[in-house]
C-alpha cells in the first residue's frame, strides 16, 4: 500500500521538473527588470542564507538536547531515533522553504515579462510557479514520511508502532516552520511598513517607487515571508496531519490492519493527482477574471477529490460512512473559503462597514476593522464545530471502537486533499505581488500595470483565501494531534477543575497573546530601524527624490535582515520553552490543558488577525478605486492607516500562530516521554 | 455568627447615611454649574429609568421561563425559589446601579464648587461620593445574602443546604449588571466619540466645550456608564464571589460546621470596617498629589484587613494556613494595581513606547498600543496563576478534604476584603472627571480647572487600577464560581478530549470575541448617529460655534439613549442565550468545558481591552503635557486615534467582558439542575 503515495510523489516531482523547465523556458524581460530581479534573488538568497544558519544552529542544539534529556532518563533508543528524525524533519521544512522561494523568484520576473505580452500567459506562470512550491511540499512530505516508515519496518518494527516514532519528523518540520515563518514574517511586514510610512505617507511617493531605498528589502519580503516563510510552515502542516492521523489509525489497527495506519498517505497522494489536473485546466482567456480561472481549477480538484475519496476510502477502510466523513471535512473547506470571501471582499458588508468608518477618520477605521476580526471567529468556530460533531457521528455510527475520533482524522484527510492546489494560489499571491513590484519599477507601461494589478488584486484574494483554509485545517488538525496525545500520553481525561490544569490552561491562552505582542512588537521595531535609515538616505542625497541618483537598496536589506533575524529569536524561543516547561513541571494532564486552551485562543486570533488584515486591506483598495474621495482623500488616509496595522496582523502573528498551533501539537507529541 | 454581617451592613450604612449629609451639606457652587447640573441629572434619570424598564421586563420574562423550565421538569419548589431569589438578586443590583448613580450626580456638582476654593475639600467630597458608593454596595450585597439565608432557615433548610439555594440571587444580580454595564458603557462611549469626532477633529474646540451639542450627553455618560453600570457590576461581583465561597464552604461542612460557610460574610463585613477607617484617613493637603492621599487610605485598609483576616480567620477555621492564603489573596491583589500602573502610567516603558510610536504616525501608535495590551495578559497571568498556586497548596498542607479548593476561595476572600474602599476609588474617577466637564463648561477660571485637572488625572488612574484589581478577582473568583459548579453538577471531570466538551470550548472561546465585536460596533453605531446629528446642529445654526445660540443637548442625549438601549439587546441575549443552549445540548460536561474557556479567554481579552486602552489614554496625556510636539501636533493626533480607538475598549468591550464571565459562572450555577 506505502508504495502508491511513494510512486505518486515520484511522478508529481517529475511534473513539478516539466513545471519548472516550462518556467525557464520563458523569458526574462527588459534588462531593467532583469537587473531588479538580480537585487531581489540576491537579498533574499543573502536573508535566507543567514536566517537558515541561525535555525540550523538552533535545530541541532535542540537535536543535542532532546537526545541528552532522553538519555538523562535512560531511553537511550528513543532518545536517538526522536532525534534523528528531528533532524530529518527539520531538514525537509528547510528544504520546502528553499524551494519556495527559488521557484517565486524566478517566476515573478517571468510573469512580469509576460504581462507586457498577454495576461493569460502571465496567469499561467505565476500559477504553475505556485504549483512548483505546492507540489513539492505535499510530495516531500508524503516521501519523507514513507522513506520513515520503510526504515523503521526495516529494523523490524511492527506498523502500529511506527506512527509514534514518526513524531520526531514532524516537530522538527514545525520548528523550523516556526523559525521561518516567524523571521520571514517579520521581515517582509517590516520591510513594508517601513517603505510605506516613509515612501507613502512622508515623501508622497507611490507603492513600490524605484526612489524608495527601501522597496526592494519590501520585494525581498514577499518571497522570504510569503514563499520561503509560508512553504516550511505548509510543509510542516502537511506532515504534522499526517503522522496524528496515523497516530490515530494504529487504534483501529485491530480491525483496519495496516490500511487504517496507511490511509492518511494514500488519501493524499491522491490528492496529489487531482491537484495537478486541477492546474492544468486552470486557465484563462485574455478578457477572464482571474479568479474565474483559479476557482474553476479549484472546483476541479474538488470534484475529482471527492471522486477518489469515495475509491480509496470503500477499498481501504470499506465503510461509505467514513467517506461521508471525508466528505464533511472536503465541505468545510469549501466553507471556509467561503466565509473569508464574505469577510475580506469588498462587496460584502464587513468591508463595507470599514470603508463607511474610514470616512469619519482614523480612529473609526480601526474600531470597525477590528470589530469586523472579532467577528469573523464565530462563522469560522461555527463551521470547525459542525465539521468536528458531524464527523465524529458519522463515525460513531460505524460502530467501531474510537470511530468517531478516526473520522475525525478522516474528514481532516478530505480538508486537506485539496492542499496542494490551495498551496499552489497562495504561493500564486506573492508572485503575482512581486511582477507586480517588477513592473513598476522598471518603468513600463500604463497597460502592462493594468494587467498586474489585476493579478495582484486576485492574488490578495487568494492568499487571504488560504489563511482561512490553513486557519481552519489547524483547528481539525490540532483536534487530532491533541487526540493522538492523549493515546500517547496514556491519558483519559483532561480535568480542568485541578488547579494545575486550570492554570497550565491559563498559561497557555497567556502564550497566544504574549507571542503575539512580541511578532507584532518585532515588526514595529524592525519597522523603526528602516524609517530611519530611509530618511537618512533621503535626507543624505536630494538626488534621490528627483530620480537622478540610484538608493543603496542593500543597506535596507541588510538592515532588515538582521532585524527580523535578531527579532524572530525571543518569541520562537518562548513558543518553545514554555510548552516544555509546563510539561516537565505539572506533567501530561496539564500540558493537555495547556496545548488545548493555546490551540482554541491561536486558532481564534489567528482568525481575527488575518480577517481584520484583509478586510482593512481590501477596505483601502475600494477606496482606492475612487469611492469616498479616493485616492489622496481623507477617507483614504484613514484606510491606509487599518491597512498598515493589519499588516503584521495578517502576515506576521496571524500566519505565526498558525504554525505556534501545529507546533505546541507536534512538541508535546514528541515530548511525551518526558511530561509522564 | 451571620449576625456579625448583618450588624455591620446595618452599622455600614449609618455610616453611609452620615456621608450623604455630610455632602448634602456642601455648596452648589453657581447658578451656571447648577444649570449644568440638572441637565446632567434629567438625562441621567431619564436613560435609567427607561434602561431599567427593558431590564425589568427581560428579567421578568427570563423569571418566567426559568420557572416554567423547571416546572416542566417537575421541579416546583426549586424552581419557584430559583426565580424568586432571581428576582430579589436582580432588584438590589438595580438598587445598587441607582445609588451609584443618584450620589455621583449630587457629588459632581459639589466637588466642582468645592474646587473654586479648596483642593483639598474637592478631593473628599469626591472620594466620599465614591464610598457612598461603594461601602452601599458591600453592604446590600451583605445583607441581601444574610436575609436570604435567614428565610431559608426558617423554612427548615440546613445551613450546608441554603448556599446551593442562593445562586439564583447572584444570577439575577448578573443579569442586571450585565445589561447596565453593557447599555451604560455604550453609552458613555457612544457619546464620548461622537462629541469628540465632530468637536476635537472637525471643528477644532476643546473637550467638554460648551458649544458642543452632545457634550452633555458625555457627561451623562460618566454617570450612567462608569456609576451606575459599574454599581450593578460590582454588586454583581460581590454576591457571586459570596455565594460561590459558600458552596465551597458546604464541602468542609463537616469539619468546621456553619463556620466553614458563613466565614465569606463575616471577613467581608470586616472588611467593610476597615474601609471606613481607610475613607476616613484618606485626606490631602492643599499642595498634596491626591494619588498620595488615597494611596495613603488604601494601605491603611490593606493593613487592617490582613489583621482582620488573622482574628476572623483563627476564630472561624481554626488554622493559620488559611490566614497565609488569604495574605497570598491580599497580596495578589496589591500586585495587580502595580501591574495597571506599569502598563497604563506615562512613567513606564509601555507607555513610553506608544509615545515614540505615536511620533511616526496613526498606525504605529495602534500597533504599539495594540502590543502593550496583548503584553500584559503575561503579568496577569502569571499573578493568578502563582496565588492560586500557592493558596492550593497551602490548603492542601491542612490536611483536609479539598483543602486546597477552600483554600483558594479563601484567598479570593482576601483579594476582596478591600473591595468596599476599591470601589470608592473607582467611582471616585467619573465623580472628579464630571467635576472636571461642569467647571470646564461653566466658563470657571484656569487655577479651578488646574485642581480638577489634577483630581481628573488621579481618578483615571484610579479607574484603571479599580480595572485591573476588578479582572483579577474576576480570575479568582471565576477559579471559585466554577469549582462550585462542580460541586453542584456532581462532575469530577471536563474531559476536553471529548469532542462535545472540545467544541464546546471552542464556542465559549468565540462567544466572547463575537460578544467583544457586537459591544465594540455598538459604540461604532451609536457614535455614528451622534456625529450626523451633532453636524446637524452645527449646519442649522451658525450661532452655535460662534457661542451665540445653545445647542439642543437633550436631542443628542435622546439619540444616545434610545441607540444605547437598542444596542445593548443582541450582545445582552447572546450572552444569556448561548451558554443556556450550549448546557441544554450537550449537558454538564460540556457546558463546564464552555464555561472554562470563556472565562479564561474573556479574562485575557478583557485585561487586553483595558490596559491597552489605559495606555493610549495616557500616552495621549504625556504628549498633551507638552512633549513630542505637544497639543496639536502630529504625534498628538496619532495619540488622539490611539485613545478614540481605546475608549470602547476599556470603557465598553472591557468591563462588559468582566461581568460576562461572572454572568456565566452565576448562570451555570443556576440552572445546573438543566444540565443534568
Amino acid at each position: 500500500m506505502l508504495i502508491i503515495p511513494v510512486i505518486i510523489s515520484i511522478l508529481s516531482l517529475f511534473f513539478v521538473g516539466y513545471l519548472i523547465s516550462w518556467i525557464q523556458k520563458c523569458d526574462m524581460g527588459t534588462p531593467k527588470m532583469q537587473e531588479i530581479y538580480k537585487a531581489i534573488k540576491n537579498g533574499a538568497d543573502a536573508f535566507l542564507k543567514r536566517q537558515y544558519k541561525t535555525i540550523g544552529l538552533m535545530t541541532l542544539f535542540l537535536a543535542v538536547v532532546l537526545f541528552v534529556v532522553y538519555a538523562l532518563n535512560d531511553k537511550w533508543l528513543i532518545g536517538m531515533q526522536t532525534s534523528l528524525s528531528f533532524l530529518f524533519g527539520a531538514l525537509c521544512s528547510s528544504l520546502a522553504g528553499l524551494v519556495g522561494m527559488w521557484i517565486s523568484v524566478r517566476s515573478n520576473i517571468r510573469t512580469a515579462s509576460a504581462a507586457q505580452t498577454s495576461f493569460s500567459k502571465a496567469l499561467t506562470i505565476a500559477l504553475r510557479g505556485g504549483a512548483v512550491s505546492g507540489i513539492t511540499i505535499v510530495a516531500m512530505s508524503l516521501l519523507g514520511i514513507s522513506g520513515l516508515y520503510f526504515i523503521y519496518s526495516a529494523f523490524g518494527y511492527l506498523p502500529n508502532e511506527i506512527p509514534s516514532l514518526l513524531v520526531g519528523f514532524s516537530f522538527g518540520a514545525s520548528l523550523v516552520a516556526l523559525f521561518a515563518q516567524l523571521g520571514g514574517g517579520i521581515y517582509t511586514k517590516a520591510a513594508d511598513v517601513g517603505a510605506d510610512l516613509v515612501g507613502k505617507i512622508e515623501k508622497n511617493i507611490p507603492e513600490d517607487d524605484p526612489r524608495n531605498p527601501a522597496v526592494i528589502a519590501d520585494l525581498v519580503g514577499d518571497n522570504v515571508g510569503d514563499c520561503a516563510g509560508r512553504g516550511a510552515d505548509l510543509f510542516e502542516s502537511t506532515a504534522a496531519e499526517n503522522v496524528g492521523a496515523m497516530i490515530l489509525g494504529v487504534v483501529l489497527f485491530p480491525y483496519f490492519g495496516i490500511n487504517g495506519i496507511l490511509f492518511p498517505l494514500v488519501i493524499r497522494g491522491f490528492g496529489l493527482l487531482c491537484t495537478i489536473v486541477g492546474i492544468m485546466v486552470a486557465k484563462a482567456k485574455e478578457t477572464d477574471d482571474p479568479l474565474k480561472a483559479l476557482n474553476k481549477g479549484y472546483f476541479v480538484t474538488c470534484g475529482l477529490a471527492a471522486i477518489a475519496f469515495y475509491f480509496v476510502t470503500m477499498q481501504m477502510l470499506n465503510n461509505i460512512l467514513f467517506f461521508y466523513a471525508g466528505l464533511v471535512g472536503l465541505a468545510a473547506s469549501i466553507v471556509f473559503v467561503f466565509v473569508t470571501q464574505y469577510y475580506t471582499e469588498h462587496k460584502y458588508r464587513p468591508v463595507q462597514e470599514i470603508v463607511k468608518a474610514s470616512a469619519t477618520g482614523h480612529a473609526t477605521n480601526i474600531i470597525a476593522g477590528f470589530a469586523v476580526g472579532l467577528e469573523c471567529t464565530a462563522a469560522t468556530v461555527i463551521t470547525i464545530a459542525a465539521a468536528l460533531l458531524a464527523s465524529f457521528k458519522l463515525g460513531v455510527m460505524t460502530d467501531l471502537p474510537s470511530g468517531g475520533l478516526y473520522a475525525t482524522a478522516v474528514a481532516t484527510m478530505g480538508m486537506l486533499s485539496t492542499a496542494g492546489y490551495v498551496l499552489a494560489m497562495d504561493t500564486f499571491g506573492p508572485i503575482t505581488d512581486n511582477a507586480g513590484g517588477i513592473v513598476e519599477m522598471s518603468g513600463a507601461s500604463e497597460e502592462v500595470r493594468l494587467i498586474t494589478d489585476k493579478l495582484d488584486s486576485a492574488g490578495n484574494t487568494t492568499k487571504a483565501l488560504t489563511k482561512g483554509y490553513a486557519m481552519g485545517s489547524a483547528a481539525l488538525a490540532a483536534f487530532l494531534l491533541f487526540s493522538a496525545y492523549f493515546e500517547e500520553a496514556k491519558l483519559t481525561v483532561v480535568n480542568f477543575a485541578r488547579v494545575e490544569v486550570f492554570v497550565a490552561g491559563l498559561l497557555g491562552a497567556m502564550l497566544v497573546f504574549f507571542f503575539s505582542s512580541l511578532a507584532i512588537r518585532a515588526v514595529g521595531k524592525a519597522a523603526g530601524k528602516i524609517v530611519e535609515e530611509v530618511r537618512r538616505q533621503f535626507k543624505a542625497d536630494s538626488g534621490l527624490m528627483a530620480g537622478t541618483s540610484t538608493p543603496d537598496y542593500a543597506k535596507c536589506v541588510d538592515i532588515t535582515t538582521k532585524s527580523a533575524l535578531q527579532e524572530m529569536i525571543w518569541p520562537g524561543l518562548l513558543a518553545v520553552v514554555l510548552p516544555i516547561v509546563v510539561g516537565v513541571l505539572f506533567k501530561a494532564e496539564a500540558e493537555a490543558g495547556f496545548i488545548m486552551t493555546a490551540t482554541i485562543v491561536g486558532v481564534l486570533l489567528a482568525t481575527v488577525f488575518n480577517n481584520s488584515g484583509g478586510a482593512w486591506d481590501n477596505a483601502k483598495k475600494f477606496i482606492e478605486m475612487g469611492n469616498f474621495g479616493g485616492k489622496g482623500g481623507d477617507a483614504h488616509k484613514a484606510s491606509v492607516t487599518g491597512d498598515t496595522v493589519g499588516d503584521p496582523f495578517k502576515d506576521t502573528a496571524g500566519p505565526s500562530l498558525h504554525v505556534l498551533v501545529k507546533l505546541l501539537g507536534t512538541l508535546s507529541l514528541a515530548l511525551v516521554a518526558l511530561f509522564i
